[in-house]
């Protein structure tokens, strides 16, 4: 999926939100365990529930990786279930010298068909190149991240005064453009995306932790939209876990509708 | 396994060899892709025909990844047959927020049984804190690397006039210790190696890029080996492509020994 055919999909749902299929064994209800794939079922359910409130999916691996062969198969499955209109991001956060990560980007991208996978900056271009020489496919390079130990070295700053995400997001420009890159831009650090998007004008920005991880949307959206949205706003836990119970489903539904609504007036206002 | 068995068996062997099973369908003898796993079919004749020369096995995940849910049983194969005393690596280079992290350590240490896997430090601790919670487990977590894009990042100084590979070996020494935590060193990069040894004196290094790579083991051995050896070095295309006829096992076999035999010396001369 190209630039174009994103943004055009987040007029038509007044949408810029992701799902985050994090989907636990642990955390889905019981009864969902007799069934052969617990994980596409409830994934399949919750995807029925949100598309259209959804503009992108994303399926962090790890959750499937720790259930060995098999969690691959529900994830190939999900993958499959997605409309082709919606944009699949493989949350992997992968990254080797050349040759390797072809074959990370040939998994993502070839055996399965993701639109995009997150990818670790600290091995430098050659570890990121590999994916971006697929057509139509994005990195979604990571920059900032939400979580508590991004202090310890994307803040570091350099002799030039920068700190190292900066860098990173200088230095990839220069790699990718603005139709095959984007940037994670952790939102539970609301004062630094107006930073971020200064650095970045055009490129659209990931950005995990509104909801369980605690940023503020109207924020993201005042300091890091641009005239083509530029914004996938990821929740997971907050839509897929609103109800632990048999009603996971519609109580997904009535989470993706709220903060669809929330963001249909922010597209409004800063969208432009 | 823990440092003292490691080391136990780097005697007995006068090695410190890992052997890299970066196992690639287009590289290996095409008689074997008749069989029904060609990859563990070659895994296998590698593991035999090396396993007294090598104290380490070192499966790059993105090869299996690769071939999607058939790769990882591959992988599991593998695994399995690797002989008891010999440590074993999964090279991931994986990383993610903390609950994340956790899943993928859950993944590669009780789901698969590896002693270890290769971390990215670029989220910082909490990425890597899941790792260090099992017994007698391993992080090897990347410092500097071999490939080109390495002084991206890896080599920009900090305000205090520190390289960024300085500051993740600093920050990361906190977090672990000499029992459940090494680290990437390429070998590329001879002159570093004993400015890295400086600052980590007692840790195990892992040591891409001997071979094929283009490092030398005299200088790595002469800079970074310490009183208990404290050195892994990788190869990977070297031994296991040295012929890519069905002669393949005997001729890894002679390149293993050959290395082995240079080990042997220089544990005589420098390890003390």
């Amino acid at each position: 999926m190209n630039k174009a055919e994103l943004f055009e999909q987040i007029k038509r749902k007044s949408s810029f939100l992701c799902v985050g299929l994090d989907t636990d064994l642990s955390k889905i209800p019981s009864d969902l365990l007799k069934l052969e794939d617990p994980v596409f079922e409830f994934n399949k359910q919750i995807i029925d529930a949100t598309a259209e409130y959804a503009v992108a999916y994303k399926p962090n691996i790890a959750f499937y990786e720790a259930l060995g062969p098999k969690g691959w198969e529900s994830l190939q499955k999900t993958l499959d279930y997605i409309p082709k209109d919606i944009f699949t991001i493989a949350d992997a956060k992968r990254g080797d010298i050349g040759n390797t990560s072809g074959l990370y980007a040939k998994a993502f991208f070839e055996s399965m068909d993701f639109d995009s996978v997150t990818v670790a900056p600290y091995m430098g271009v050659d570890s990121v190149q590999p994916f971006l020489e697929f057509q139509d496919k994005w990195v979604i390079l990571l920059a900032l991240t939400s979580n508590a130990g991004s202090s310890d070295f994307q803040l570091i700053e350099s002799k030039s005064g920068k700190p190292l995400f900066h860098e990173v997001l200088e230095k990839s420009q220069l790699w990718g453009n603005t139709d095959n890159m984007m940037y994670v831009v952790g939102a539970t650090r609301g004062e630094l995306i107006a930073e971020v998007r200064k650095l970045v004008p055009d490129h659209f920005f990931l950005v995990p932790g509104v909801g369980a991880q605690g940023g503020s949307l109207e924020e993201v959206a005042q300091y890091g939209m641009n005239d083509t949205c530029g914004l996938l706003v990821n929740s997971s836990r907050g839509i897929i876990y609103a109800s632990q119970k048999m009603d996971f489903a519609s109580a997904a539904k009535r989470e993706a509708e709220k903060l669809q609504l929330e963001m249909a007036s922010l597209l409004e206002q800063y969208c432009r």
